[in-house]
Formats: C-alpha cells, sequence, structure tokens
C-alpha cells in the first residue's frame, strides 16, 4: 500500500501564485514562503469587506475511537470533490503542532488521496505562525516577571500569576517547575509551568480576532494573573500588548497551500480543543468565504464538543452563519461504539454497528438544536459491508438525514461527487443557525444548557469556590462571554469509557478558567492535560533525513 | 535627522530574484520567504563545489565601548563600496537575535546608509531559523528526561546533565529552575535552566557545518551529559541526532538579502561571541565566495575575541584562508580609551586619542601574528577633527597600516570607496594566513598561547579540577580541537574596565566546558551570562504596530 507521504510526495504541486490566481488573489498579495506555500497578505483582505459571502459547510464526527474517523481527510476530500463538479470551494483547516510529531502521532494534513501539501513543512515549521505565537506568549510570561524583579508596582500576587509559558514541544518535565532560583539577581522564586503553544490562549486569540487592531485589543485584555484582592492585572498594564501584536503581525495572515488535486486551502490557526475552541482562524474562514462559493471547514473532536464550540464560540463571535454540516463517521468506529474490540473491527458485525448508532443518532439529534441541517459521511474502509452501511442509513433517514458512502482516501475526488453533490443541495437551501444560548444567560446555565441539552446530563455539579468565581466574573462583566468545555472527547459524558449515546449522567465542573483575551470561559470537567509527554520509544527515534535529503520516519 | 528604520523603511527594495540573478542565482534554486527574503537552496549550493573562491575580507574592530564603533556598519558599507567600484562583492553577517529587542538594545542590521533590509523582519522572526534552533534545542532536553522518565537506560547521572534549553527570549526568571515537578507522572525533579537561544551549542553546530551530513554528525556527536563514571552521554546516544537534522534542514540553508544598494547579502547564523565563536555560518562565508570575487565578513567584539576566534576556529575548520583584515575604529571610542567619559566625547582631544591608540596599536600587532595585513577604517562621526584622524594615521603607520576614513554611514558606497579601493589592492596580493596554535598543541597551553600573545598576559592560572578536566578530555580524544575563549569583550584583560592596552595581567581559567558537538573546548574567565534579563523599562513597552501597520519602537 502507498504511505500518505509516498502520495504526497508524488504530488504534482502547481506554484503558490496559480492556486492564489484561481481564487483572484494577485501575486503581490500573496507572500511566498517556498514555491508552494504562501500567506495571503492583510491589506488584499481588506479588500474584499464588500463581497458576498460564500456557504459555510462544517465537517464534524461522532466520537472519536482509536479506529479512526477521518475528519481532515473527509474535509479536504470534501473540498476536492466540491471542485470537481464545478463548484469554486475553498478549504479551511487547522494547523498540525510541531512537538506532537516527535511522540506518537503522525501528521495531521489529511491522508491517502485527500491531503494538503506540503505535507512535512505543513507539520514542522510551516510559516512560523507557531513559533510567533511561543515567542509572543513567553514575551509576555518573561515581562511579569520582570515587573515582579523590578519591584511590583502593579502589586502582582507572585503565588496567583495565572500566564505560564509555552513551548511547541512535548516535554512533561516543563509541566511544573520552580523559577527565578539561583540567587536576587534571577528574581524570586515561584512556582510556574510550560504548556504546549497550541494550549497558550495567543493560539485561541490569534483564531478570534478579525483583524490587527482586534488582536491587539485581545492581548491587551488577556489577565495574567491577579492581585491580593483578587482584582486582574491585564496584559495591557504591562504594557505588552504592542509588542505581542508586532510578534504577531505576520502570523495573523492565513497560510494558502493546495490539496493534491491542486484545490485551495487555507491552512491556519490550531487552538486546543479541550481548553479552547478548536477551529481554524476566523480570518482563514472568512477570507475563504470572500474567495470561494463554497468552504469546508472541521473543528476539533466529535460533534459534541467541536460542533458546539463552532457554533457557539466561532460562529457566534464571528457573526458566521453555516449553511450545512457533513457528520464523519466510519463502520468500524461504530462498531466500536456498539461494544467490539479493535481487533475484531475486521468482522462484518451489522448488529454490533445498529448498537453504535446511537452516538451517531444523539449527534444529528443535537446538530438540528442548531438549526443547521445536517448528512452523513461513511468515510470508506475496504472491509465495510453493504449490510453494515444500510444499517446506518436507516438509524440516519429516521433522523431525516442522507448518508453518503466516501471513498475520497483510496480514490481522491472522484470517490466523494456524491456526497459533494448532496451538500450542495443541502447548503443553497436557507438554513435557520442559532447558537444554544443566549449572550445574556448566566455563565452557571451555559454549562448547564451544553451539559444537559447535548451531553444528557442528568445534573451539573460545581463546587462553591467555582460557583463564586463565576459570580465573580460576572460581575466583572465577563458574564456575557460564551463557555468552552473541557471535556473528554471519548464520550458524551465525562468518563472517556462510555461509548454510544449515555444520558442522566453527572457532569462535574472541576474549575474554572477565563480566557479574557479570546473571550470564553473554559469549564473543566475530568483531568486536562496541556502539556504532553512522550511514549517510552518516541517516534523521534526513526526521523531522520535520508540519502536523497527527504524526511524518513515523520508518519 | 532620518533615523536608521526610516532610512530602511524609504529603501527601494528589488524582488530579491533579481539580487540573485546578479549572482548567477536561478530563481528556482531560490527559496522565498516574501519577496525580499530568499534561502539558497542545498542543491544550487552542492553544484558550485568546482568553482573559484574569491578573496576573504574581515572586518573587525577595537575593543567596544559605550561609545560604538559600527562594524557591521562597515561591513555592510565595505560590500557596497567594492560593488561601487565595479567589485562583485557578497556581504556576509550574522542575523540578530529576537529576544533582545524588547530589552534595550535596537537592532542589529548596520546603521545609516549601510544597512541590510528588511530591518524590521531581519531583527525579528526572519526565515525562522532562530526557532528552528530553538526546537531543535528543546527536542534533545526533552528527549533526555524522557529517557530519564522511561528508566534511564543509558545510566544518565541526572546532577550531571549538561544540556539545558533555550528559549529566544530575555527572562532571568528561566536561568536556574527546579523542573519535573508536581508528582510521579511528571518525572523526576532535577535543577535545570534556560539559555537564550544564541548561546545553544547547535547555534555554533549550524555556523559551523559544511552540508548536512556533517550537521547531523555534529549534532549526534553533543554531550549531554555524564555518568557517575564522568564517562559522556552523547545525542546520539539518544537516537535525537536525525530529528534534530530534520528540524534545522530548512536553517541549514542561507538567507540572501539585499544593502539598501541593493548589493547582495547573506544573513545567516548567530552565535555568541563569548562560549561560542561569534561569526556568520561557514555554509553563507563559503557560498559568497562561490559567488562572488570579494566577500566581506565580520566577526563578534573586539579583535581580540572575534577574529582571534575567527581565525583559529572558523577559518581552521573551514580551510578558509583571508586575504585581508579592516580593523574598525572611531575617533570617539578611541577618546575613551584614552580615558575621556562619553558626555566628553563631543571636544576635541588629540592627546586622548593617542593614548587610546594604543588600543588600536595592540589590535593591529595582534592581527600581524596571523599572516594576514590589516587596514584601519575610521567610521567617521561629524565632530571627529583632522588633528585626530592624524594621530591614529600615525600610529597606524607605525605599524605598516593604511587609515582611512569612511562616510558610509551618512553618505552610503560614496563615502567609502577609498576604503574598498586599499581593501582591493591588498586583498589581491597573496596573504600567508596562520593560526595561532597548531591542532597539536595540548589544551591549556592552547589557551595560554592565546592569553599571553593576544591578550598579553603575563600568567595564566587555573585550579587543578580545571587541568584535570582538560587532561581527561585529550584522554578522551578531543586534545586537538581549538579553544573558545569566554572573556570580557571591554579589555585585553579579564578586567572590563582596563582600557588602551593593558599587559602583564593574570588571566584566571574559572571553568571550562566542551562543545564536542560543534567542535571546541570552552575557557571561561570572569562571569559569563547566557541568559540576558530585561531592564527596569523594557523597549517592549514602546514596540507597537502604527495606524499604517508599520513597527514602531524597534530601534
Amino acid at each position: 500500500m502507498t504511505s500518505d507521504i509516498e502520495i504526497a510526495r508524488a504530488a504534482q504541486k502547481r506554484p503558490i501564485q496559480d492556486i492564489g490566481s484561481r481564487l483572484g488573489i494577485p501575486a503581490e498579495s500573496l507572500i511566498p514562503f517556498g514555491h508552494d506555500k504562501a500567506k495571503v497578505s492583510s491589506a488584499f483582505i481588506d479588500s474584499l469587506a464588500d463581497r458576498p459571502d460564500g456557504k459555510l459547510i462544517l465537517v464534524t464526527a461522532i466520537n472519536p475511537t482509536p479506529a479512526g474517523e477521518g475528519k481532515t481527510t473527509t474535509t479536504v476530500g470534501l473540498g476536492d470533490g466540491l471542485n470537481r463538479i464545478g463548484k469554486r470551494a475553498v478549504i479551511c483547516v487547522r494547523e498540525p503542532s510541531l512537538g506532537p510529531c516527535f511522540g506518537v502521532k503522525g501528521g495531521a494534513a489529511g491522508g491517502g488521496y485527500a491531503q494538503v501539501v506540503p505535507m512535512e513543512e505543513i507539520n514542522l515549521h510551516f510559516t512560523g505562525d507557531f513559533h510567533a505565537i511561543t515567542s509572543a506568549h513567553n514575551l509576555l510570561s518573561a515581562l511579569i516577571d520582570n515587573h515582579v524583579y523590578w519591584g511590583n508596582a502593579l502589586d502582582l500576587d507572585t503565588r496567583r500569576i495565572t500566564w505560564r509559558r509555552v513551548m511547541d514541544m512535548n516535554d512533561r518535565a516543563l509541566r511544573g517547575i520552580v523559577t527565578s532560583l539561583g540567587g536576587p539577581s534571577n528574581g524570586f522564586p515561584r512556582e510556574a509551568g510550560f504548556d504546549i503553544t497550541v494550549a497558550s490562549e495567543i493560539m485561541a486569540i490569534l483564531c478570534l480576532a478579525t483583524d490587527l487592531d482586534d488582536l491587539e485589543r485581545r492581548l491587551g485584555a488577556i489577565i495574567v494573573g491577579y492581585r491580593r484582592d483578587k482584582s486582574p492585572v491585564f496584559a495591557r498594564d504591562l504594557k505588552a500588548d504592542g509588542a505581542m501584536a508586532v510578534l504577531l503581525k505576520e502570523a495573523l495572515q492565513p497560510n494558502l497551500v493546495q490539496t493534491l488535486e491542486n484545490n485551495p486551502a487555507f491552512v491556519h490557526g490550531g487552538p486546543f480543543a479541550n481548553i479552547a475552541h478548536g477551529c481554524n482562524s476566523v480570518i482563514a474562514t472568512k477570507t475563504a468565504l470572500k474567495l470561494g462559493d463554497y468552504v469546508v471547514t472541521e473543528a476539533g473532536f466529535g460533534a459534541d464538543l467541536g460542533a458546539e464550540k463552532f457554533f457557539d464560540i466561532k460562529c457566534r463571535k464571528a457573526g458566521l452563519s453555516p449553511a450545512a454540516v457533513v457528520l464523519v463517521a466510519t463502520v468500524r468506529a461504530l462498531k466500536m461504539n456498539g461494544g467490539v474490540a479493535k481487533d475484531d473491527l475486521g468482522a462484518e458485525n451489522v448488529e454490533a454497528v445498529k448498537r453504535g448508532s446511537v452516538n451517531l443518532a444523539r449527534h444529528l439529534e443535537n446538530l438540528a438544536k442548531f438549526g443547521v441541517p445536517a448528512i452523513v459521511a461513511i468515510n470508506h474502509f475496504t472491509g465495510d459491508s453493504m449490510a453494515e452501511i444500510e444499517a446506518i442509513r436507516a438509524v440516519a433517514a429516521g433522523l431525516g438525514s442522507e448518508v453518503h458512502v466516501c471513498r475520497h482516501w483510496a480514490e481522491g475526488s472522484a470517490g466523494i461527487t456524491d456526497l459533494a453533490e448532496a451538500v450542495v443541495r443541502m447548503a443553497d437551501k436557507p438554513s435557520d443557525f442559532r447558537p444554544l444560548y443566549p449572550d445574556a444567560m448566566p455563565l452557571f446555565a451555559k454549562i448547564e444548557r451544553v451539559a444537559t441539552e447535548i451531553y444528557r446530563a442528568g445534573e451539573v455539579t460545581a463546587e462553591k469556590a467555582v460557583r463564586d468565581q463565576l459570580a465573580d466574573w460576572e460581575a466583572k462583566g465577563y458574564g456575557n462571554l460564551p463557555v468552552c468545555m473541557a471535556k473528554t472527547q471519548y464520550s458524551f459524558s465525562t468518563d472517556p469509557t462510555l461509548r454510544g449515546a449515555p444520558e442522566g449522567h453527572s457532569v462535574h465542573v472541576r474549575e474554572v478558567r477565563l480566557s479574557a483575551g479570546a473571550g470564553f470561559v473554559v469549564a473543566i470537567t475530568g483531568e486536562i492535560m496541556t502539556m504532553p509527554g512522550l511514549p517510552r520509544v518516541p517516534s523521534s527515534e526513526r526521523i531522520r533525513l535520508n540519502e536523497a535529503g527527504a524526511i524518513e520516519g515523520l508518519f
């Protein structure tokens, strides 16, 4: 079998100026990074303001299982499929993180014959956006300790500094550290730590900012810590916002690349899907909507987390109105949801598919609550039987949704034209998008709304301290923010082993965090890891350059 | 007066493809980063192997003073001057570091009408080289702690891990830290710390590597720490070399930009000039020598450190044979060496210039020991008097060196044609370059040779532990390496307040470090700071984007 990287290397890439030209972007408005990557200039983006928007299509998925679903692959495949049937379609996906490439996972740029290229570069330094975010984040960190060192005029309580440092690397040793050791010239020792760069609030800010001014305003609104009286200290109090914006100026411009079939794709931004909203940048999405008639984008994790945040955070805040949703599933993943072990997925098991399809059905029911029509894409594997697929079709039909079997992984756009045609039919009808809750609802009520309506929890619990914290933020003017749920992606519940469609469970809100710059309140249920570690045998041991200078072992 | 940044912004830049084309680099061999920066592809560089080399000219300086000397400015100016008189000349300078831009210093891309552009981008993310070095360095750091976490099969003594982490930021809080706090899942707590990225051994390796294979070999040879029996553990033992080389693959390709006068300049690599050798990359220099008839490059700090390391480390290891040296001085700096306070530099003071010129004379004497002819460039300031300049001319004439007054800062290439003509005359004669000591000399004897011959020390002292350490490295096969002196740049002695030309002083070698991958032994005299801090009012407070989206406050 041809590997993803072999397919990617064999791609007949076109100069990125040709890809831009098809979208009407003049060469001087493309800032090239090599011959196959470019940023679209802010000036050009500003010039598009008066154009009408295309239709926005979200690709989301059932709860992930070890069997794999192929959400990014389907996003890329659908974009190629829409182009194949003559539509002017643009793809918007997230940028992958460099650090995890050296741990266990391979790249995140699609797969098979539905990929964006250049794959290796997209997965490593790409156009430097994540490095810029790391720099801006750590500049603020350095300014905080420097401020304390020189006298702490802002009276920061060093025990209540909430702004950590970041690195785009899986390094568990940096999760919990003590800094400023070694004597007076190194400052005041305190507990601190690092998160991985994608967990930075600046990543979320970059992805929600509408322009440079908005970016700088949001950066200034970051809360870096609190005084003893609990009053917040902001990044703007440290006069950090201007310099941070300078460091992020280039990164804010979306990156244009191409699919294996030479169709345009924006790959821009990649916030965590747990403590952040898990979508590509608003600027890339809005630019794509000005340039294409159809824009296909994705959201992190399953629809309970990814789609909900896409609607309630990204679309609400950016004023986007999605026209259609594609819910990706695989026969294998539904079997796992139906109780089949990973090693037994090869055998036909219609009953297990039926049992597991309760997960699919639950997501379809949930998506309907946002007023956007949904369609099911079965990302096809060779072993899938007709009977298994028919079982899924019956479940979806009961909820008014079509099911299309897609072979883009093996066949590229030729394998996904049915879905593309159906999506066009659906997206061209008026939709009735509405977020799940109004801005004015109290914060805890918003959490309850998501937990009961989407997760189908029977109750939502929280310590008094958590409720008091929410009340305090409401008193300080943050009550109108949306909530960003941090929950396991493997289940509707907070128990990652509960597959299928659990209901009546209890959701405990362990902690809440205010991302005042990004503009949401994070509600944490369960353990959330913001700095991954490396496995016993990291993939870095296999990664090297071969004699031709090409990268081996990355995927 | 027009500021550097105003001059830089007013530059009429040509497309980088045009600059490359003048050097015979085809557009497909240039990897563009925007329209005014590009990397030269490794494949193209490989294709140049059989071409003859141009003449290599080093620009160095007297010991730096707060009055400023303008070494980079003169390097850029001389390159422009050589082009103006019809020579095919290429400039090679170092890349500036991002972190210090937010502290006190402005940029490092020349000044006045002798600058390389785009100035802001060169000083910030540029083409991402430093970010790549940071990533490669910290990948190795993560692999070390991960190895210990999973059982420490290599039996590393965690008290003797010498490999730290790096960040391109001035952050004193990270100098001394304790990592892996928070319980078993975060590893084994230990003392650690961060240096600034330019202090990374990987920076020195990138600048000394001759190609990708040599880079990977050097990365593997890095010593990350020692076992209890003092035997070294190498990066290759952690199988880190391949993945690190992958991260550095793009960074190894030199960056091409242009001067204000549209002449070609390579800006590539920027190792510390104390714990490393302080020169731009060997690959950039060698590429420039294949493409130009004259190559003008610089070395860090004054000639006692910069030129000595350029000759004894870079030229020795890369097989380079410099043809001429330009020693930069200013009347003001010589006055300071002659005992005048900074506030009194405006008044003519011929006697002070004469007194201070002992510093200039000492450097000229030293340069003669390397067998390369030297010439003096006076970087002209408006207040300089003819009598002051004549005083310098007399001192230099006594040592057989010409003096040329250069007005490139105010006038660009038109102000430096005399120097350019003189340099050509000098460089076109055969030179007799020889390093100061042979490879076979014992390590401590090499240190003594540099200290007595160049610094004019009367004695070199070291604790027994230091001498034993050197003997141990010699026994392990590292005795043939050159030494890299870490000494204050402000004096020939180890006392930064001793200006002029001290002699007979004592040099105490406090510590030695083995940079086995870079290929030198660092001898540390005095305090060496490898992670700077920020001042009370960091320049970040003034840095921001103006309404036109341009960067304010960076310079």
